[in-house]
């Protein structure tokens, strides 16, 4: 019989070992020249490409899974690896070999009055916890930006493609011992569960940081669960604001492409606000060319006016992350009105208006508070390839450390260097 | 009869009112001018010298319930304010006058290969939460710091001051509305107790940020219970390692200055290392001078054997910040051994290496794991003020957001401007 207590205090031991493992790897990595850290990133994509029958193989299991627990075409589609996707993986990772190492840049430095001279040097996190859902192909990305940066991972992938990221965990692990660095630099806490989640989510002697990707629902369990510090990559409940003096062709083409370009992502339009006084002149366009694209218009009062084929507003629309081809539209009688919507339902993603106003666009750029706050432009600008990062950890909403599409030197901290001559404090 | 949890919802809803009411008047701040902010400085200032006999009175009040409730000299003395302590503070309020603004600066920029122009610009934090201990003069630090970064501060001193933090809470109110600026942007949840400081921890909605000052608990509390990102300004067990080429007077003079210059600060030593083959060298005399100053030793068998006098070591000693003149020190038998001993009991705050062996002080700066590395120089060097940052919020030991010293401009965040023609994505 066993002793439950028992047992979860050796699950304990073992996750623990397991976290300790990686962060005494990361401090290897931490040292690894820029060389050495190319060298297994390109060993990762050629044993993928290697192993791709594996892959697909324990894919298939999940699948098969998934669809016996009733998952919806979307997600299957997600979870699906097949050659060619495996392929674009290897890829990817080739990519990152091509970025600039953040490790090692002088961020500052000065020489103090005394004479002791101070450096400010970016060195790796150290463990980056990753949680996150369906997607397997993260596994993979995560774990390449995080080696490119120097940092370990601790993964807990979604429990939908459990055997899929087994198998990836382990193609990682060999690859990169096979270049030269500890295979402990990758971990996974997948095979114990929630329990592993919660483990993770707690393990501040191991764990440096924890990165969510997924559902504003995984995110929040994240932040209320965790001890470690948290970078949370948010839901985006973004607007546009076509102001009393936004041009048309430019409103048409900018709430068309904000909208419908990718509709399932972030930085994807929600909301759109007209102003009463361009409303007759902006509308019609506007609408008729989202709707030839197939968009659902929930409209407020004003809006089914003058667009009677538009579906009534709730509350809880405005506040709403379709990610789909549902567009939510209202008429404000100001910029106040506006900002004032935009204060109560944003989610401090990505704003936009479109305007000729300059006194409007420079209130607006100030006075609004998210990641990206834009003028004339879409919002789906907001993205580390679109910024020249080159690639992209995940969008941040929070405050600290991090804010908007993250980089490699997002996956930093910093040391002080100083260096004396027998200087002492007066 | 109180219905319990009646009472506990209109809590909730008070504390909630002045939380949003700080986040309210953040946003005016934020778009406040340098010479705003500084205007109200000057009257904070003014203010504290005005009401100095209101402060002492309140002050005395604290006092008298701090002696009855049995608290210890040294507390007793930190609590204390006098026209002297008000006039310094006061002084210090101006002092930050003198410091530079960092909202609004551009930290990067650039025109994106479409014409599309970014700009990533400091923006404050919003509402800063501060929770701390007995020291009074922190209330006015705190807002004074937040105030210049154009952030509104929710504070929770600790209940000895509680009297004192009334009136200097007023001051402060008082003086910013008297210059223009909303009042709400110093607010407490002192008068709410624990109930406060929990509701405090956990306002998501209203509070950017936590910056615990205090004892390694206190901090260890707010991270256990808090949801609000929290900067972490912790202990530190900080070490001192000679090694075989020490200079002599070097590591008399080093050791000194930074067990003995300020023993109750965090950057002050706890540990001192010293290599096998330099422990005849150097102890005598480092010890020598260390006892002269009152210096209490605590050393290991082979300190014990060359220094009959010191009292022995436990393995608590190691891992404790003692604030006091009591120094644990130990013998090693090389610069991998001392790693080794300070990787397991850091605080990831200062540590410095004595030293003339070029490679073994690189590897001691590339290795050790903390906020501050050092080498031939006394720990008492991490300080805002001796890095030149005219002001200190505290000494981050967490890797995200901030590390080390944290100056004003630790007090921001970031958003990005984009300003397009119209430009979609394609």
């Amino acid at each position: 019989m066993i002793d439950v207590r028992t047992a979860h205090a050796d699950l304990a031991e073992v996750l623990d070992a397991r976290l300790a493992a990686a962060k005494e790897a990361s401090r290897r990595l931490a040292r690894a020249t820029t060389a050495e850290k190319d060298a297994a990133l390109a060993a990762i994509a050629e044993r993928l490409r290697a192993r791709v029958d594996d892959i697909v193989a324990a894919n298939r299991e999940d699948l098969e899974r998934g669809r016996e627990a009733g998952l919806g075409t979307g997600l299957l589609d997600r979870l699906t690896l097949d050659d060619a996707r495996i392929g674009a993986i290897a890829d990817a990772v080739l990519d990152v070999v091509g970025l600039g190492d953040p490790v090692g840049e002088t961020v500052s430095g000065r020489t103090l009055p005394n004479g002791v001279r101070i450096e400010q040097v970016r060195v790796p996190l150290g463990v980056v916890g990753a949680i996150y859902e369906a997607r397997p192909n993260v596994t993979v990305d995560i774990a390449a930006l995080a080696l490119k940066s120097g940092n370990a991972v601790a993964l807990r992938g979604g429990s939908a493609a459990e055997r899929t990221n087994a198998v990836l965990v382990e193609v990682l692990r060999e690859a990169i011992a096979g270049a030269g660095l500890p295979g402990d630099v990758v971990q996974t806490v997948d095979d114990y569960g929630r329990e592993g989640a919660r483990h993770l989510m707690r393990a501040r002697d191991h764990v440096d940081v924890l990165i969510p990707r997924g559902s504003a629902a995984l995110i929040r369990a994240v932040v209320d669960e965790a001890t470690v510090p948290v970078i949370e990559t948010g839901a985006g409940v973004v607007h546009m604001f076509l102001d009393a003096s936004a041009r048309e062709d430019w409103s048409v083409d900018l709430v068309h492409n904000a909208k419908v370009q990718r509709p399932s992502v972030c930085n994807a339009l929600e909301t759109l606000l007209v102003h009463a006084d361009a409303a007759d002149r902006l509308l019609p366009p506007v609408l008729a060319r989202l709707e030839a694209s197939g968009v659902t218009v929930h409209g407020d009062d004003r809006v089914r006016a003058l667009h009677p084929g538009a579906l009534p507003t709730t509350d809880e629309d405005w506040a709403t992350e379709h990610m789909s081809l549902d567009l939510n539209v209202g008429v404000v009688d100001s910029l106040d009105d506006a900002l004032a919507h935009i204060r109560r339902y944003s989610t401090r993603h990505t704003e936009s208006i479109v305007t000729n106003d300059l006194g409007n666009a420079e209130r607006f750029l100030d006075e609004v508070d998210a990641a990206a706050v834009m003028v004339n432009a879409s919002t789906r600008f907001t993205d580390g390839a679109e910024f020249g990062f080159g690639a992209e950890v995940g969008i941040s909403t929070q405050k600290l450390h991090a804010r908007g599409p993250m980089g490699l030197p997002e996956l930093t901290s910093t040391k002080w260097i100083v260096r004396g001559s027998g200087h002492v404090r007066a």
